[in-house]
């Protein structure tokens, strides 16, 4: 979000240039996702209260286009808008008129000409979020393209792990797993980077690319190592469709699943969901004190309320905007 | 409710305990009936004004999750929600992480992480509100599980009763049909029993329990003793699966079917809908003033009003609550 | 809407009778297009502020029952309740009762208990919106019924037109392709007459009925005649079906496909949406800056906003009433 995108103009009625998006991880500085992290936790802070709905977006209309099922991150984006009290629109492909085989092009421009304030997307393919970018006048949030990003997720990573240890810079991240499909690794890998987080990569030698500039070891033992494992979701989808990547989920579970055994004691676990409890994590993992998956759902609420705030209003937060919007 | 439940709070921070629950009619008290069915007069009192919409939850969030498709009680706890002014999330099955076969339970700790006021649940497996109960830290109301409990359908059959009767003690009403897999039965017998209403089965004999401790008979002749014959849902899809409990749709409509000529002048029907207009029920039947298929959806929507609002709030409603609630 | 239309109450306690409803174009007077198209010029006005959403409707309930998959019409509508203020109840028939074989009737009945204040449906058999009007006390406005009306297409390209053109009297439009199974074509035929638009129907003879009143041809170079060429769409899964109403798509995009070379500088082009580019329309044409589109999903916006508005208000838009509204 340092390098605020311009878009072509030309089909839409002249808008308040520039626009603020959350497409890639690359595109935020640290002082970013600092100010994001900030503005996520002033929005924790009121998520203690009883009634925790802030008028901060009132009259805004955010909308979700959803081309992947995700209860997770579309409930997520949908409850953060609504606790923000903007209104929304939730389009899922299916049941769509994607159905009668429009374009994404032609319904963003519809979706467009609604001017909505945001468009919250996820698309199988790279590059949907630009695309929509690119012939709307909304502030675009990428939800998730194909293997590429997934910038919220890794940004609520942060905060999971800033409010769990105090500090970003200096920690110890092993990722394990099917790096290779892993938008979330990707956008991870370049947000830990950003941060000061060393970050190591664990998984089966077909799973595992060499090119992401990281450590990578096939050894699952090197996950002592790490402050926090982080679990990636063994695509079922995947491995039924009869590739060769694992040879089945009875052995990659053996081989990788993450059991209390691998752990070192007060180790933490994390996981982006939703888990294959007894494939790539034990149940007994899962439950345990030491993960940290309900507090990433919880962290990826007030995050996405922050971003939807900051590409929004465009500005750092001072408690100033806060309590007026507390008062209104 | 009367029975508060205790639930294990190890994984979630500390909220106001106890919370309040709608599982089961079978923890409801006599009291506990006739305080909700006067919060749901006094609601019902508002839907005569030509804004039927009452603030007294806003900035309150009731999740819908849904695992069986249902228009009506779907619809109705979310139309509920919002003439409380309180926001809604839907949750369905089709498009969801379940289809990623993710577990109830991983999805409920999801869902409440996001510390939601209600969490509306409907599933086919018996006991998953509670289990839902179990791993969050919201108030919990049972929209229906596999053939055991659907304790809103048994709350709003009473308040029709009474609305049309005057009173409850006394009555008698003949339960007919498919006693065998019906949730709504069950309820049903409970909630009669509770509040002293006779009740009496009448079904083929495949589908009439002989366990469930009340009057059963096979003669359908029996519909006539009763003030209303309430009659349940014929369930095509088990039939069409080739099971042996009822010969074909056209037996069992000859043989069980509620026509005008099995029924008295005046006797009052009832359905908890959706119909099937010829096979258990006859569509003059239906369509006749006789019915009170319409008074009990009218019935569920401030039924379920009540219920969201006296699991929410937790004391008995006064006059002076309500008509805050107007003026804020 | 001039002839105000009444219906059966036996069923439903009273209301304040007449009730407004949108079901055909056949019902409305020149007065009602023009009062209704100014309305929805107020509202697009409203439509240039950071801020879009008015309180108008606030406390009223719209349904939105769709038979049918659609994202353009169904949201278009979602989007203009809540621009008004209006809380939305979204029925679709996927996974609704439905799906349980309920009748149309008795969903409406059912839908019809709620007290909503308008219902909007669209489905598949002609009709099914006045059968809606007959069992229930709301408000109806026809989303599309089969291939019979859609009325609020129709009202939405007269105002595209008139934002275009300033004028609707004496423009001349083409409308191009499959006319037969077109409720938009049937819809706008009704429309043009009204307000003295000239319109000619173009397309392969097999989809060009001749009962219609009004000039035929299939010579496509007819088209070059017009202010405005309206392409219809051409739906593929009707071509798929093996019917012979069309050789193939790629020989309907040689002999009807519109094209850059096919029409005149700077001669209008609109599209009911979704379009299939390469097939009715080029894509050179739906990009050109003579393409309509975008402004015909602008327009629906304030004109659905400006049908809810005057079913349920019943009388001309003032100053006055906006301006209250604005300030509520």
């Amino acid at each position: 979000m340092n390098s605020i995108r311009l878009v072509r103009d030309e089909l839409r009625p002249p808008g308040p240039p520039p626009r603020r998006h959350l497409l890639s991880v690359a595109d935020l500085t640290r002082d970013d996702v600092e100010r994001l992290l900030g503005t996520a936790g002033t929005f924790a802070a009121s998520m203690d209260r009883e009634l925790k709905k802030l008028p901060t977006l009132k009259g805004r209309l955010i909308v979700n286009l959803f081309y992947e099922s995700s209860t997770r991150t579309s409930s997520s984006f949908e409850l953060a808008a609504k606790r923000l009290s903007a209104d929304t629109l939730n389009i899922k492909s299916v049941g769509s008129s994607v159905d009668k085989g429009e374009s994404l092009k032609d319904t963003a421009l519809t979706l467009g000409a609604y001017d909505p304030d945001v468009i919250v997307i996820r698309h199988p393919q790279i590059g949907a979020p630009q695309l929509v970018a690119n012939v709307t006048g909304a502030h675009i949030v990428n939800a998730g393209d194909g293997k590429h990003q997934h910038p919220t997720q890794a940004l609520l990573d942060l905060y999971t792990l800033k409010h769990e240890f105090g500090r970003l810079e200096g920690l110890h991240v092993a990722i394990v797993g099917d790096v290779l499909h892993s938008r979330v690794a990707r956008s991870l890998i370049q947000a830990f980077e950003l941060v000061g987080i060393r970050c190591t990569l664990v998984g089966p030698p077909a799973l595992l690319p060499r090119d992401l500039g990281v450590e990578a070891t096939t050894d699952i033992a090197a996950i002592r190592d790490a402050d926090v494992v982080y679990v990636l979701r063994m695509q079922n989808e995947r491995m039924e469709q009869g590739s060769n990547f694992v040879p089945s989920l009875r052995e990659y579970a053996a081989k990788w699943g993450i059991t209390p055994e691998r752990l070192r004691v007060g180790q933490k676990v994390m996981h982006p969901g939703p888990m294959n409890r007894g494939v790539e994590i034990d149940p007994r993992v899962a439950d345990s004190i030491d993960s940290l998956v309900e507090a990433q759902v919880r962290s990826g609420l007030v995050v996405r309320m922050a971003v939807l705030y900051d590409v929004l209003t465009g500005g750092p937060v001072g408690v100033r905007a806060l309590a007026a919007a507390e008062v209104a």
